[in-house]
């Protein structure tokens, strides 16, 4: 068996730090839960000190059942001419309760000297007496030596008495940190090996990508002989990002053929970034090596063509490898198999070669131009297969509907109203809804018009809601893209409407999620006659 | 002196395949023009054959005077079984008339076989073919080895002797192309170790950014010997780009003290990569190495604190370098020196222990609570600590606004109208607006009711809408936070508004931007008077 290198995750901690990254509560719980499905082997979970947010964080990790991945709590050494008893950090990172505890400490003088303004000696014994009470307390203990390939330039002697402090006070780990990430792969890796020459133990890489090194840097570490890798999913993290791990992953697994993960999950990496994305509430790059959506996408002509007699002769893996898909731009036929496996996965019967699977297509590639996207909206997916197939029963028919949001005066508070007139079968019905704003007003005027005829639109509830613009440079005038989750009881689905005006993409998915529901449950109606 | 690196930029050509990529014409006359002031050596205008824009440009780029940089031309060897001198690919490469022709070429036995169908023979005389006519019509030849790392993995011998005709037939350069972009860092340089040991001249590499390994392939190749570096600026190029210049340059001038470009040209990076943006019409990405916004953007409190004290403590490079601007976010995680350095960064006077800071501050954390948050709202965060400095004076007050959205029928369009009561002066104001939307319509109303009073708000263009859901547990009855990118000329500035509501949320972040250039105008306006 091959090497196993450890993964170290740290987008909620590094990650979050940056730029228009923002993770709620829960959605930092659910990343976790997903990170441990992938076979992360440790999940920084946040700063124990820095904010009760994150302190909340550890108290609700330990009620969820975690498969495999051990969480780390993060902090820093103990504060100069402070006893470690005294210092609130550390009784944070205590409080924290996690198995793994994460320290910095300081490698290099400069920042000794100017940042900390203290002595050489006293950090040695700050770094020292952390790590000691850690241990004592019995966690497990990586030590991250911040700057350290920036310390070691400027004093080998005292960077490397850093990493003695640390280790034989205990820590498990040692981790090269290049905190500016300003050094280059050669750099990296002589250093690495210096270390390791004079340590004999567990070493581990922490690159951030300043200089667009950051996945080389990690992986010339671990050909140094590291054993432990941290970065961050999508290389999330302050300036120029952290370590990528959605790339270096796969070129530890597909490239250098080195054990990590759990076997067979490497497939799941692109829905676990897609995933991290919406938690953060940021756009999937497109262009992100491995995952993102033109990774394996061939503009018509030469490549398309030799990527159709050989895909390796222009792509460097196997796209599904990694989970993603392989696009041609242009020619339109590449996706039928696709439509096919995705009606499957729904448990839509269809046959492979049918003339409805291209004309779902057809029908998905028009939408798609439009600025609809089925990949977070399964719900909306198999509503559009039924009306293409038409096995698709309309419940209702809209007429129209109005939306008003007034502000009568300044510092009173909007009001929503909406009115909505339908027919269901031959019966009009207007009716109309106050809410907390228009879409919340045009949701309860919707369901008052419903439950009269089907009562359990009652149970359904709205549990998500979000929107993107589209197109940026038109501003309000751009398209919207709304996908809405709703929840009846533990089963929740999602749809979407598109419109340039963002009341018409909501009312959209709106209806879309009801119709669903009516739709799942006459199926399931359908399920008990035949079974009866 | 140093060593001399020649640059070779793509842009025009490879970087123009990348997904939503678009050049006009006279968008790539300026881009050649703007490289060539930075200093770059050789342009890749176009590919020869493929199309009559790019035949056009080669034609319209001879009027220019060009001060450095060569223009090259791109096409590859003959087609098999065609005399060079009927290929019409060959032809085209030599009625494009620039002093340079780069052309490609296989070297990987697998595109011998299976891509072109043609024997290894066939192949070397294609090669050396096409080279020697183009030598013998006056042009210097670049030789692109296509695939060249993966095909010397599978057969070095073949892939030597590839390089050998295009030698002997006369190129100047070869470049090692790893056009799949998944080789490792390491076997770039043992590889070209292994080429320049087998021939003496000059070679070029070439690399892609598969295994987000460009930029380190590219330095490993310098390191080992090559002299020439093809990329784009941006790393624009099909699937994930090509090598991005805009980091190599930096990484081989600041970091391995190798000589490129013109001397004190660097400084003018990032505003070449904010050209080629706009005239490539795609948003800059903020996170981008040493020319992203967010490159030098601090936001932890530690780290802010610390580049204060020190800034090389967080900063790899002086970001004037390249000529970027180190930024302090304001956030969540921040501490009163992020505020302090804001505000001076900002130009507002104001005292590192002034009490005001205080009062800021916990403005500041009251609206970050409900759910503000100002890093990407930097005329909204002015705006507020005029505010609280009780410096701000209001341009108009709102007495209220009216909103409808209707569709009358389905299948029928939604109208959106929007009416705005305000007051300017004593003077009461009531407008209506229509738009492609709710927030549309608003903007409109907005406008018509100031530009009687401030004709300068017609200026004023609304170029990013973006909306997040702030606690997406609660639906469409959670708070909603929308940030607005208004521009007028070459200016530009953010705001944002919170509120349950979404229309709500977007009137404040318009009104706030609207103000705004009423704000930075009446502050112009008191400088001049000062002035005189």
């Amino acid at each position: 068996m091959s090497r196993r290198i450890e993964i170290y995750d740290t987008t909620l901690r590094d990650g979050a730090q940056g730029e228009g990254i923002s993770f709620s509560g829960p959605g930092k719980l659910q990343v976790a839960q997903r990170l441990d499905a992938l076979g992360v082997d440790l999940i920084e979970g946040g700063y124990a000190a820095s904010n009760p947010k994150d302190m909340e964080l550890f108290r609700e990790i330990r009620r969820i059942p975690l498969k495999h991945a051990r969480i780390a709590a993060f902090g820093s050494t103990r504060r100069a001419k402070l006893s470690v008893g005294e210092d609130p950090g550390v009784k944070a990172l205590l409080e924290a309760g996690t198995p793994v505890a994460t320290i910095f400490g300081k490698s290099w003088l400069l920042h000794v000297r100017e940042i900390l303004r203290t002595t050489e000696d006293e950090n040695l014994r700050m770094i020292a007496d952390t790590v000691r009470v850690l241990r004592e307390n019995g966690r497990e203990v990586i030590y991250d030596a911040e700057h350290f390939f920036d310390g070691y330039k400027d004093s080998p002697e005292y960077a490397l008495k850093t990493l003695r402090a640390a280790r034989e006070a205990g820590a498990a780990t040692l981790v090269l940190c290049d905190t500016n990430g300003g050094s280059l792969p050669h750099e990296v890796a002589a250093i690495t090996a210096e270390v390791l020459k004079a340590d004999g133990g567990r070493i581990g890489i922490h690159a951030h990508n300043d200089g667009e090194l950051a996945v080389a840097n990690s992986l010339e570490a671990v050909r140094a002989g590291a054993m432990h890798v941290q970065g961050t999913v999508n290389g999330f993290g302050e300036r120029t990002g952290n370590a990528n791990l959605c790339s270096i992953i796969p070129n530890l697994a597909l490239k250098m053929g080195l054990d990590c993960l759990r076997p067979g999950s490497l497939a799941e990496l692109r829905s676990v970034a897609d995933f991290v994305c919406e938690m953060a509430d940021v756009r999937p790059q497109s262009k992100q090596p491995f995952v993102g959506s033109s990774a394996f996408a061939h503009k018509a002509g030469i490549h398309a063509d030799a990527v159709r007699k050989s895909p390796r002769a222009y792509e460097h893996i196997a796209p599904e490898a990694v989970g993603n898909v392989r696009r041609i731009l242009v020619s339109e036929l590449s996706g039928a198999s696709n439509v096919f496996l995705k009606a499957v996965e729904m448990g839509i019967e269809m046959d492979r070669d049918a003339p409805e699977v291209r004309e779902v297509l057809h029908e998905l590639e028009r939408m798609e131009k439009e600025g609809y996207q089925f990949e977070a909206a399964d719900a909306s997916f198999k509503m559009l297969v039924q009306k293409v197939l038409k096995r698709h029963k309309a419940f209702f028919h809209l007429d129209g509907f109005r939306v008003i949001v007034e502000k009568r005066r300044a510092g009173e508070p909007c009001i929503s109203e909406a009115t909505v007139k339908l027919r269901v079968g031959d019966q009009a019905v207007h009716t109309v809804g106050e809410g907390d704003g228009p879409v919340d007003a045009l949701n309860q005027a919707l369901r008052k018009a419903l439950e009269p005829f089907h009562p359990s639109v009652r149970d359904v509830k709205l549990t998500d809601y979000s929107v993107r613009i589209l197109d940026p440079k038109e501003a309000t005038a751009a398209k919207t893209r709304v996908l809405i989750e709703s929840a009846s009881g533990s089963h929740t689905w999602n749809t979407i409407g598109v419109s340039g005006n963002i009341i018409e993409a909501s009312w959209e998915a709106l209806v879309d999620g009801l119709e669903y529901k009516l739709f799942i449950e006459e199926q399931a109606g359908r399920g008990e006659r035949a079974g009866s």
